[in-house]
């Protein structure tokens, strides 16, 4: 075993591979520690269940989606072009793990929300944090984005949920046909949940 | 054991149950069995395999819900009106769902998509089949309405595959909050969705 920070590490990447290829309830700790490369010992000596290791999987995976989302839903650009880098960034990051490991394995979230939120408190709530704070995020680009008269809707909460939705049900259909191009139509969606003032050759559908 | 009709249904109904609380991966053969009150011998007479028994639970599913689907999608009602009842009839089976279980348990189709779908070519390849034929149909009826010109799409076909992404973005967090709520903006999103020709105030956020 090397240094007891790396061997958390390695746990926790390992874990996370596993969990986005094969969902949390196939795995066992054995397994999670063999392809870590770790022994078993050194799992409990820092995760007490493979309940707390998933739920630390689950905050680290958000600490650097949570970096990127805010970098991207923060910058200077205008609010819905925001949005547009947002899904760009979806989409690349569902290519990129398509290329590394044969299959787009959807969002970790998303995921564990079907497989998991009926089964653990601790991770439905944790699951629930997350998706407010998503919806946060995407509600205060609507909401400038309104103040600019550039979309038109009434409830900014309601709105950025459907957008949220909206993401997380295409990521569904691209990682069930294993094609990352089923997420292309997110932009165009997103400014029709929206009602956005642009052409309409910008449309759903279209 | 009953008649062997009798037990092949017990064991299909006792593992739609448990697959809809707690997953596929989570079961083993023993517990379903247990579940359904059938010795495990009966489990191998009429399914090879659990994986074989996940299909037949599938299939039985969409049996019923493409006979909801039908019945709806192909009624006599307006083509928009016939997408609103089929969004009200998904919110009472969640909410019915709800009240007999405590728990939201989303779509089975969903779930076993993201628990599923990458790990084995023949569940991927039957739940592909089924969300294939919900878009076609929704694609029908969107296509009448585009005739009466009542929406405003360029591509029925991507128009009606976002109405089911929707659907199953927004059943992924009815079921997170454990909430049938959360599916009442479908109406609104599907009307904003395909541009259709509504007052303002029936769109997304409104």
């Amino acid at each position: 075993m090397g240094r007891t920070s790396d061997a958390k590490e390695k746990i926790l990447s390992a874990a996370q591979s596993l969990i986005e290829l094969r969902g949390y309830s196939a795995l066992g700790v054995a397994e999670i520690c063999k392809a870590a490369g770790v022994p078993k010992g050194s799992f409990y000596y820092f995760f007490e269940s493979k309940e707390a290791l998933a739920l630390a999987v689950i905050d680290e995976h958000w600490a650097g989606q949570k970096q990127d989302w805010t970098g991207i839903l923060n910058s200077d650009a205008q609010p819905l072009d925001r949005l547009r880098q947002l899904f760009e960034v979806t989409e690349a990051g569902q290519r990129a793990g398509q290329q590394s490991c044969g299959t787009v394995s959807g969002c970790l979230f998303g995921n564990l929300t079907l497989e998991m939120s009926n089964q653990t408190e601790a991770i439905r709530t944790r699951l629930q944090e997350i998706f407010d704070a998503q919806v946060e995020m995407v509600d205060s680009v609507i909401t400038e984005a309104l103040a600019r008269d550039e979309v038109a809707v009434t409830d900014t909460r309601e709105a950025a949920r459907s957008v949220v939705a909206q993401l997380e049900g295409q990521v569904l259909f691209a990682k069930l046909y294993n094609n990352t191009h089923r997420l292309s139509p997110l932009w165009a969606n997103c400014l029709a949940l929206l009602g956005a003032r642009v052409p309409q050759e910008a449309l759903a559908g279209s």
